[in-house]
């Protein structure tokens, strides 16, 4: 019997959707396998995972661009053999955000958003859907694997500030769209989280000091999101069967104005 | 310590989707309210949800028009009163599908499509937010209530044959968005799903006699959705936290071309 | 040889996108149909053209319903026979808009928004569409007739205020994407306007005591829409060739927010 | 007296959407500055407006990047300096279309695709922008500037086999979103045109060998579009005045199915 294996790609600081989806998927008896950059808070991730009685491996990149995406693929699948293990959940968080008015967006910038949002997505993608065919069908949701990228606002709308940052996420949500229709056929869930808010990370929850708002007796905060709901979402996404799988949904606040 | 009661509006024959989310609401411990044309199938279904240890009631309406849904809402409200009950799940279904080349279709056909889609929808929405605003917050969601509308493919795209059909369900996803921006802030969430293929209903597995599709050991139909994994869907919706509410997702079988 | 015949319905106080339209085509030459309720604009407005040197006649409606928008096309048809004259234009500028709270929208708001928006409009695309069909290709074109609607922001986006008018919009543009798959492939051209911003009728001149913004060389106003403006969108629609057609465009003040 | 100069890029092999752009913008008094690979073809299109009467230059580019394009534009103001030249239209029609299944999509493929698409794009759009930024708005139109940007079907969905294609042109629509929301105060048009459909280049003429459909009076296409109908309508944005621009249209031949 084979252990399925989780990649989750893009921990930040480890206080984000990422890290939450590794924490979740890890407990769920998931072997999570995590790509980030900044080896430091993987490693912490990794080590509170391990301590908590779950299964983490780190796969530290340089830089989210093909070749390094690629090969942590590589490094996963040589750590967690076919013999043992199924790659069956994979999660690209990675971004690059920048907010600059047009004129001051460098042609460094573009370069930057291009390289983490299409080009690693796409290697990540590659990766995850030849590992997914190997795999049987799951006998509970008829899925060989699912693969998930997370979106922004910015996936939907262009605005002032984010010509580079909408461009990648577009472009992001394209490939994810495409990928869900080719790729349906053969039982592999792709799917599309657009995240319409702000997220309580540790920088968020500081920034902003955001105390819980609504009555005591509720605690679930109202104007930014929790990483932990966030990923709850993906676990449910990975749960659907394949008689009613979605490609795309919204995740913001109940106070969000949008 | 109340009880909660999901109302649930468009039974159609019993085995589609109203149905399916009537029984797990029931199997999750809801009272079920069920408003529905045909008091036959209605009954039927009550008893088999009442037979198998749940609670439910019936509410027959003579058709989906403002006032029939109005008066529906508020024979459930004197059948759950306030000291005992509290309506925190709606979900809209009904529905009035119509197909035909435009020049067939008829005025009857428009009206009948506005009356169910819109000015049934709208009597729905605002007993239901109503019912909604006297509620707590739930503690483990910091949600007041939940108002899910079913929506499908002509949501979101015009189509040959659709002009009547697509009217109605844009006209309905127009509410549902604006009942999202307006009362999240109120703890509120508002929903709406996007059913995109063919549902296997008794009618569509009788007429397509459809056999499972894939691997034995894997009996998820590929190419309709199940009724029972859109209710499933409807749960996720209701259970979700308000730190990350979803408006609108979309639901596809993993084979369906799109 | 048979003149033009272009049909307006939805004149407002004669100072708007309508008007603008009708004024411009019978400019072109074609003879204008004016549809609206407010008979006393009406006249002034076929007044106004007739003087100029165009070919007006006003066919007023009591409401916009099903039965008077096709009691109205009958009368038209009737003045305009068509060995003499061809219907090759039809615009549908009639609106309802409410901005209200949910809860203070009556079901007479909701069930006039899906007269106009709904009822109305499938009984002028009948109308105009059975016109079109008896026409020849026009040479310069290829188009048998060009049917046009009138949306705004609140065609694509539900909001806060505007569940009923929302609701109307999404369902005529949804109609009107319907029609364009529809007839495009017998050569009749079906187009939507969004008007995204304030128009500059004589109420908004008034109201906003708007200054043209800009430099005194440049009288463009920069907030509003002109409906002149608009009405040359619309006549750029008509002329397109059927190689190139437009369903959709947006069409906003180029200063405003969006 | 200053000339108004317009900026096309992307002239393919002379027979498309650019080269008719080019044509009919020279026709109606612009200076043409043409960019593109491939120098012969680009000549010939030079040469062919200059015998017309037309202004044409040539300004060839190694390949659509960043760096080529920014060199580009400076050649083209070198050319036409801004004592006697103003720079009032830029045309991005340059593409990069690759139709493959996913797993034969190469990091080289994707490369190319987001070089083109948004690399070039952005330095495009930026050396536009700060050329429109030096000029009076346009007595006409008050318009200091329109960029175009040629879309596809893809810009709004990404399909099988579209992949890289559409994660190019979704970047590129949310580039020209973003542009027009932040540019639009400063009296800056910026438009985005959504090809759907075949275009009757010479390749596509050839390839299909098309006959002209419909009636022997009636020579326009209704399968393909023409790219002199495209260029009508870039022109057509172009024209209009401030109180009423189209960031966004689409175009497609009558008879296209979608």
């Amino acid at each position: 019997m084979v252990s399925s294996v989780a990649v989750v790609a893009g921990l930040g600081n480890g206080s984000g959707t990422g890290a939450a989806a590794a924490r979740l998927f890890a407990k769920e008896g998931y072997t999570v396998a995590l790509v980030s950059r900044g080896s430091e808070s993987l490693n912490t991730l990794a080590n509170s995972i391990n301590a908590s009685g779950g299964n983490a491996d780190t796969f530290p990149v340089k830089a989210y661009d093909a070749e390094e995406v690629a090969a942590a693929f590589t490094a996963i699948e040589a750590r967690f053999p076919s013999s043992e293990y199924a790659i069956t959940v994979a999660i690209f968080n990675a971004g690059h955000g920048v907010w600059k008015p047009f004129l001051q967006v460098t042609p460094e910038d573009v370069r930057e958003s291009s390289k983490v949002n299409i080009e690693a997505s796409f290697a990540f993608a590659r990766a995850a859907i030849l590992a997914f065919q190997k795999n049987q069908p799951s006998p509970a949701t008829g899925a060989k694997g699912t693969l998930i990228f997370t979106g922004a606002t910015a996936s939907l709308r262009g605005n002032v500030l984010t010509s580079a940052f909408a461009s990648g996420k577009f472009a992001l949500r394209a490939l994810s769209q495409s990928l869900a229709k080719e790729f349906g056929k053969e039982d592999i869930h792709v799917a599309h989280a657009i995240i319409d808010g702000g997220i309580a990370t540790n920088n968020e929850r500081g920034n902003r000091n955001t105390p819980p708002s609504g009555p005591v007796e509720n605690p679930k905060p109202a104007s930014l999101l929790s990483p932990e709901s966030i990923a709850t979402s993906y676990l449910y996404l990975v749960n659907q069967d394949r008689s009613s799988w979605t490609w795309e949904l919204d995740l913001r606040p109940a106070h969000e104005k949008w």
